[in-house]
């Protein structure tokens, strides 16, 4: 375990727009809400509130122009206080690429990124609209020039490892093979993680940037998320992957490595909090409660 | 839509210990954190966090001490303010008994109960042990003393309304037939609450206190819920009946009875938001975040 302390800045990044889902707007807040008290600064990205109106396509990605204005923001929100860490409370899973940038700058090769997903996020515009699948393909210095102007020192695929995916999609199975980043599969974390745990010991890492998309949680069992919505019927999302651990396999992992290495950078992200959202446009609704 | 105004306390009550169920403490202060702003006052009252230390069953009532010192410090509050209107913001269902009990002493005839539930809350600690269950029966003067103590002015079964209430269980079943409590099932709410509207049409009602026990919903679409534990085995909860209701389905219903009547007290209880808990414990857990 790594402690926070003063120099951990956490940013509330209730980025919506990468997903264009605009729940997790509130999904950021109450992750905030929900977490311990920071003993370091606290800054929030300015996102502007979820409307009626649609994100606009901007050059084959949803929403272009505010994720561009919301990256630099967070980047200078990083440049001011200059942490040694940071924790940032998403938001979508673009959320984490200016911090994981600005860590890769400042640690260089020591820097390993731990990237707890089912998804490798790893496609580009050509494939989807939406940036949140981009941003890992971005941190290593691929896919669209909005997204990779943001990332001054590309983090190698050696020290990269993706875990709790399975079944990528072909374009993202073909990505993973030709750049050859480790990966491990939902079992294998169950099992002990040995293909992390290798990684962390071959590779020259010394500090960790862990990515946790909360998608990479069985729906069964935690429900705020994309795929745990309700009333969903079972081919909405398509053949895209689903979460197949629970919230002890990922603390068990993320315990494993954290006697192994320090903790440089803890992303949560795509909290979709269904229930409070409903139960939050319903208190608005009630006598004596709305407005 | 009866307005908050200045007149309307709201009431953030945290009690977890009547229904021995720790979870319902996060859920009240989650409510509060999602409600709209108050216009009027807001107090919450002082409830012990929840420990590993079992309730006590004290003459056949777990948590009785406990829960008649809430009891107090609730009507406190409220004599204080002397409001007009109640908002509560539970808590176990036992968080309606010392507001509601207020209301029908300013209010006495005047005052219906629409008690929005897929259980009547009419037992006893002969039947049960947890007292969330023996609210509504407190309120009109039947069951332990330390409850009806509380309850100056009992309410009349006429003016008190079941809906949303399903399968009974014997004793439930055989009160409501002996003291002739109107009833109205899921199916009659979603077809226009014909029970509902002859009730308060038929009756000398004025103004209406609401108790939405949100265990009126149905667990496979709102899972904040006890029945919507993750993990649950199908019996874990024995014979109980369990929501039927969706959200818009209970605010059609109150959208009805509040074209007809003003509501003088809105309750909203038995909120357990699994997965905000979970999340919580995560992340006291995780690198950067934790202590």
């Amino acid at each position: 375990m790594s402690k926070q302390d003063k120099n951990t800045l956490r940013l509330i990044f209730p980025q919506w727009q990468g997903g264009d889902n605009p729940p997790y707007y509130l999904g950021s807040r109450l992750l905030a809400w929900l977490a311990p008290p920071a003993t370091g600064s606290v800054e929030e990205v300015p996102v502007p509130a979820p409307t009626d109106t649609p994100l606009p396509l901007e050059e084959d990605m949803r929403g272009r122009t505010v994720l561009v204005k919301q990256i630099r923001e967070a980047r200078a929100l990083i440049e001011r206080h200059n942490p040694q860490s940071l924790v940032v409370l998403g938001g979508d899973c673009l959320v984490s690429l200016a911090p994981f940038a600005w860590l890769a700058e400042q640690y260089g090769d020591k820097l390993g990124i731990l990237w707890i997903d089912t998804h490798p996020d790893v496609q580009t515009p050509a494939q989807y609209k939406n940036a949140h699948a981009h941003v890992l393909g971005a941190l290593m210095g691929h896919g669209d020039h909005d997204l990779t102007d943001a990332v001054k020192k590309p983090v190698p695929a050696k020290n990269v490892m993706i875990a709790g995916i399975h079944d990528p999609l072909p374009y993202e199975a073909q990505f993973i093979a030709e750049h050859g980043i480790p990966t491990c599969s939902p079992q294998e974390v169950r099992d002990g993680a040995q293909p992390v745990m290798r990684w962390l010991n071959e590779s020259g890492i010394e500090v960790l940037a862990i990515h946790l998309d909360l998608d990479v949680l069985d729906p069964h069992s935690f429900r705020s998320l994309l795929f745990a919505k309700p009333g969903r019927g079972k081919h909405d999302f398509g053949d895209v992957a689903e979460g197949k651990l629970t919230i002890p396999d990922v603390l068990k992992l993320i315990g494993e490595v954290t006697t192994e290495k320090q903790v440089v950078g803890m992303t949560i992200a795509e909290h979709m909090p269904w229930d409070a959202l409903n139960l939050q446009e319903m208190l608005k609704k009630l006598p004596l409660l709305g407005a």
